[in-house]
C-alpha cells in the first residue's frame, strides 16, 4: 500500500496508541500525529514515540490523509461532527465500543460518507498510552459497520489498512452491532467487575484472596481492571441491550442458586453441562499436552 | 529427597495425572501406580505414561509409601475411610476444592493422623488423563488444611513433596478453607458458567458470537469448559458457603443493573472504580510495554 500518508490519531490512548505503533512501524507510514484533550497523555504518547508530533485537532484533521477517532463514546458524536465540518476529502474512522448513537448523530451530515465507523475486537484490560502495544490487532476481528452508508474509496482504503495491520474484516449494521456487542463483550465486562467487588466485599483480609486466587480467578476476574472513562459511557449508550442481557445473567445465576440450595445434582449438571457448549462454538480445543516422549529429553537437561 | 519410593496415585485426571508426571519426571520417584474406577481413563493414563502400572486399590494402598486421592469431592470421605483401613503407617493426601465433609468422616478413624488434607491451588479447564501436564503447579500456592491434626513425620514428607515440585505451602482450617475458596474460586467458576449460559441463550447465531469474542470474553468464559462431575459435588458440598457469596455476587449485579436502568453515571464510574481495586491486591502489575526503541529493531529485521 502506498505508505506516503499522514495519519492523525485522536485520543492516543491503549487502542488509538497502539494503532499509532502498527501504523508507523509495521506499515511504514510516513507521519503520524496526536491529538488528545489530556496533555499529560499526549506528552507520554510522544515520549514513547507512538506518535511523531503533537498537533492541534484543526490542523491533524486539514492535513492528514486518514484521522482516526479513539475517545470513550460519549465523546465521539460532538466530535465526529466536530471533525467532519473540517473534512474535505479525508477519511475519518472511529474505534468505539457502541454505534447506533454515533452513526444517528452524523445521519445527516454532508460528509457522512467520507465516515467509516469500526471497531476493531481487540483491546487489554489497560489503557491510556503505556498500555499501547504492537501485535494488538493481529489475527483479530475487526467489525465495519453501516458499510452502505459510505463511500467506496473510503471503505476500500480503511480496509486496505485494517489488512496491512492483520485483522479480518465482519460487516454488520449498526442496531446488531450494539445488540450482539452488548450479548458477548459487555456483559462480559460486567461480570467480571461484579466478580471483583464480591470478593473485596466478602474478603477482608487480603491473604485469603492470595491463598486462593489460582489462575481461574485471575482470568475471570481480569477485566475488572478496565477504566471506568471508557466503560461507563458504553453500558449507558448501549442502556436498553445491557438491560436485556444483565435480565438473561440474572436468571441464570439464579437457576444456579435455586440447584445449589435445594442441593439438586442433577439441575447443577444439566447447567453445566449446557454451560461447556460455549467451547465447541468458540471451537476452542484442548492445548496439546507435552507427553512423557519430549518431556524425558525437557527434564533431561 | 529420597526418590527410592512407590506413589499410587487413585484418579488419574487433570490434577492425579500432573502430578504422577512431576513425580516421575521432574522427582525422578521409582515407581507410580494408577488406580482409576474408569478403565478407559487408567489406559489413557499408562498410554501417555503418567503412570508406571495400573493396580487395584487393594495393591496399590499396601504397596506405596504415598497414596494420593484425586477423585470427585463426593466420593472422596468414602474412598479416604477405605484408604485409611488399610493404611499402617504409609501417607494419604488428598487434593480436593472442600474439607469440611472429608475431616469430619476421618475425624475418628485410628489412622487419621496418617492423612494429609491439602488443595493444590492449580487447575485448568480441561478434564481427565489428557489434560494431565507437567509445570502446573510450579510457583503455585497449595494449602495444607488443619496440619495440626497429623503425624509430624507424614506432614514433614508431604510439605517436602509438594516444595520439591515448585509449590509454596500455606496452612489453614477446614472451616476457613472452605469459606474462602467459595468466596474466591468457586465463585469464579459459577460467574463463567453463567456468562456461557447467558450468551448462549441470547445468541442463536453462533457467528454474532465469534464476531464479538474478542480476548476478553474468552478469558471471562474459560472456567466455563470445567466438569460437571467436579464442580456440582464441590458447590453442592459448600453449599452454605456458596448461597452467602451468590447472594453477594447477585446484590452486586442488581447494582450494575440499577445504576445502568437509571443512567447514573456517577455510581457506574464507583463501582468500576471499586472493582479496579482487585488489581492492587492481586499486585498485578501492567506489562512492560515494547517501546518504539526495541521495536524499531525489531520491525527492521
Amino acid at each position: 500500500m502506498n505508505t506516503n500518508l499522514t495519519v492523525a490519531i485522536v485520543g492516543v490512548g491503549l487502542i488509538g496508541g497502539s494503532l499509532a505503533l502498527e501504523f508507523k512501524h509495521r506499515l511504514g507510514i510516513k507521519k503520524v500525529y496526536g491529538i488528545d484533550k489530556d496533555p499529560q497523555n499526549l506528552r507520554k504518547a510522544l515520549e514513547l514515540g507512538l506518535v511523531d508530533e503533537a498537533v492541534s485537532l484543526d490542523r491533524g484533521v486539514r492535513d492528514s490523509d486518514l484521522i482516526v477517532l479513539s475517545v470513550p463514546v460519549d465523546a465521539l458524536p460532538q466530535l465526529a461532527l466536530e471533525v467532519l465540518d473540517m473534512v474535505d476529502n479525508q477519511v475519518v474512522i472511529d474505534v468505539g465500543s457502541t454505534k447506533v448513537t454515533l452513526i444517528k448523530a452524523i445521519k445527516n451530515h454532508p460528509r457522512r460518507k467520507r465516515f467509516v465507523a469500526t471497531h476493531p475486537m481487540a483491546g487489554t484490560e489497560y489503557s491510556g498510552p503505556k498500555a499501547a502495544m504492537i501485535g494488538l490487532f493481529t489475527g483479530k476481528k475487526v467489525l465495519v459497520v453501516d458499510a452502505q452508508d459510505t463511500d467506496r474509496d473510503a471503505l476500500s482504503f480503511v480496509k486496505e489498512i485494517y489488512r496491512a495491520i492483520g485483522m479480518n474484516i465482519s460487516y454488520i449494521d449498526s442496531d446488531s452491532h450494539d445488540l450482539h456487542a452488548a450479548y458477548v463483550s459487555h456483559i462480559s465486562h460486567i461480570s467480571s467487575f461484579v466478580l471483583a467487588l464480591t470478593v473485596l466485599d466478602k474478603e477482608q483480609d487480603e491473604n485469603n484472596i492470595l491463598d486462593m486466587a489460582g489462575g481461574g480467578f485471575r482470568s475471570t476476574v481480569r477485566l475488572a481492571n478496565s477504566a471506568a472513562s471508557m466503560w461507563t459511557p458504553i453500558f449507558l449508550q448501549n442502556r436498553d441491550n445491557m438491560l436485556d442481557v444483565l435480565d438473561a445473567y440474572i436468571d441464570n445465576m439464579l437457576a444456579f442458586r435455586q440447584a445449589i440450595a435445594s442441593g439438586n445434582k442433577k439441575d447443577l449438571n444439566i447447567l453445566i453441562h449446557r454451560a461447556n457448549m460455549i467451547y465447541e462454538i468458540l471451537n476452542i480445543t484442548q492445548p496439546n499436552i507435552l507427553t512423557t516422549k519430549t518431556l524425558s529429553h525437557e527434564w533431561k537437561e
